[in-house]
């Protein structure tokens, strides 16, 4: 028998979104609240971000991907503060054709990266809406009490560290808009799948949150292109930063599109979405944070150094490059 | 000269949400996380709950009204949790056409009640979206560590007392679609106009979040129905109860539209979007807590009590009520 008092949202919640919601102080998704106790001498870090269909990602991109990358985008935040992550809370808004095997695929990867980066669902809320698919999430971490890495805590000589490689989603992108393109930037299916791949699941970097909580002066996420969000850093820091632009990490597949076409190097840089970490840290800790990455599995790189400049300079043969935009902006 | 690394999503945030960041916590809303230390000795709640165009409110509806009724939402779950409120979070979509006095009016109104109920934003993401506007929040607040008061804690023999008045919102929402009602229900433009408003404009009970807090054995808000919502308490609490449906609190319009239309009683018995608090409490503590509400100026009524027996009962000249849709559900 069906329980009448329980609406047909009840159901699609107990069914889709309970499972992730393991941690006891969400009350099995069963209470109005969830309760998060953070540990003794530690504070909270929030963060909010979320991912519109046609806007954030491709309507046909596969559901599975579409929840865990709104939480990565979050997981990535709470990285580049040192924090650790606690839980998070979920705003879905479900298209009119949005169907059970949407909802099974979306809520099935959402599951896989609650347990892979130890973030459970603490709470959510779920509609309808005439307009396309969204998912805003705000994510919790902890952090020793007043340790939360900031952006505005570099120091001139510090050295500019950044993770991973640059550039990838955002070629990978156009790749998908436009699959002529591959061709003309001659790359391999895997090169082409490789970039694709790095927009659609991005890698944040909460393996190395601890040592950025160790050893960075300052530091932030890279989503909206790393010129762009290096000048932020440099903003709030009230310091200048100069970038050896042959010294950015590029996966091969990077390299051998800004072979093909040089042009592309502004994209690479001011593109967005790549969710590594850009960090400022002391040159005499250099060497410490890169056995740490190194045990994380994470590649490093120096990039540059911090200047008592204004604005984030980047260096290409001897002389500093302009970008017509050079930062993602949805307005 | 315009800051050419500055974006603008960038001026846009520091223009017209910046202001309402007022906690040293958000900064200024110029880095990645904001952060929360919760006192000691407490436990953070956590809540998430949203608002589309075209759902929950109406495209035209003033855009003051939006944002607010937006926190409200989330302050009331905050309210029937015995939580004060510290702060939230925002994830707002701009639909194409909406212009910079919406925005002024929306963000106007919001800053008003952050400050009314003393919670700063703390954080937020702004874009775009080709769907309609949409706006979800988290809010947090604290209680002593392991006092939420939940819903699953109610008792044999305790009885059963709301906030304010039931129904008004439903009604309400009703005459916004349809106004030939006011006449048929023979309403003053004075009393139609009070439901329209408790529809726009909901008054979460956070005045009474303490006296909860020191007096209800569980709580819960009234968001999707008196009849919906008290099942679901009930049904946490592993406990039946009876309410005496003539004692349901109504406000001097609901009361005519009912005696004009006895079958609108289960529109205001079952509508949702009341805001107000269902909650259980021993006997013997609701003279203190009547003189606590007195002292809040929040009319309460007693409306029947917990049994022995399963689900909720509304029984109307000694026979219980049947409903055909007993909550409200987006499914």
């Amino acid at each position: 028998m069906t329980d009448n008092t329980k609406s047909a949202e009840d159901r699609l919640i107990e069914r889709y979104f309970r499972p992730l919601a393991t941690d006891p102080g969400a009350f099995g998704l069963a209470d109005d609240a969830a309760v998060l106790t953070p540990p003794p001498g530690c504070d909270l870090v929030l963060k909010t971000d979320g991912v519109i269909a046609g806007v954030h990602f491709f309507p046909d991109d596969p559901a599975e991907n579409v929840g865990r990358k709104a939480l990565r985008m979050n997981l990535s935040d709470l990285a580049a503060k040192g924090a650790k992550p606690v839980g998070f809370l979920i705003a879905v808004a479900l298209a009119a054709g949005t169907d059970e095997t949407w909802l099974t695929a979306f809520t099935a990867g959402l599951r896989e990266d609650a347990e892979r980066y130890c973030c459970p669902l603490l709470g959510g809320d779920t509609d309808r809406t005439p307009g396309p698919v969204s998912v805003a999430i705000a994510a919790f971490g902890v952090v020793p009490h007043g340790k939360m890495v900031r952006r505005s805590t570099a120091k001139v000589g510090d050295r500019v560290v950044v993770t991973g490689t640059i550039g990838d989603a955002a070629l990978g992108v156009k790749l998908r808009r436009d699959g002529t393109l591959a061709e003309r930037w001659r790359l391999s299916d895997i090169m082409a799948g490789h970039l694709e791949q790095r927009y659609l699941l991005p890698l944040p970097r909460n393996e190395l949150a601890h040592a950025v909580l160790q050893y960075a002066s300052a530091a932030m996420d890279v989503s909206d292109g790393l010129v762009g969000d290096l000048a932020k850093l440099c903003r709030a820091s009230s310091v200048g930063a100069e970038i050896d632009v042959a010294r950015v990490p590029l996966c091969d597949a990077a390299r051998a599109v800004v072979t093909a076409d040089p042009a592309e190097m502004e994209t690479v840089l001011t593109g967005g979405d790549d969710y590594e970490i850009v960090l400022t840290l002391a040159p005499e800790k250099l060497p410490a944070f890169r056995a740490a990455a190194d045990a994380a599995g994470v590649v490093i790189t120096d990039i540059g150094q911090v200047t008592g400049g204004r604005g984030a300079l980047f260096v290409s043969d001897g002389k500093p490059l302009s970008f017509a935009r050079p930062s993602y902006s949805h307005f």
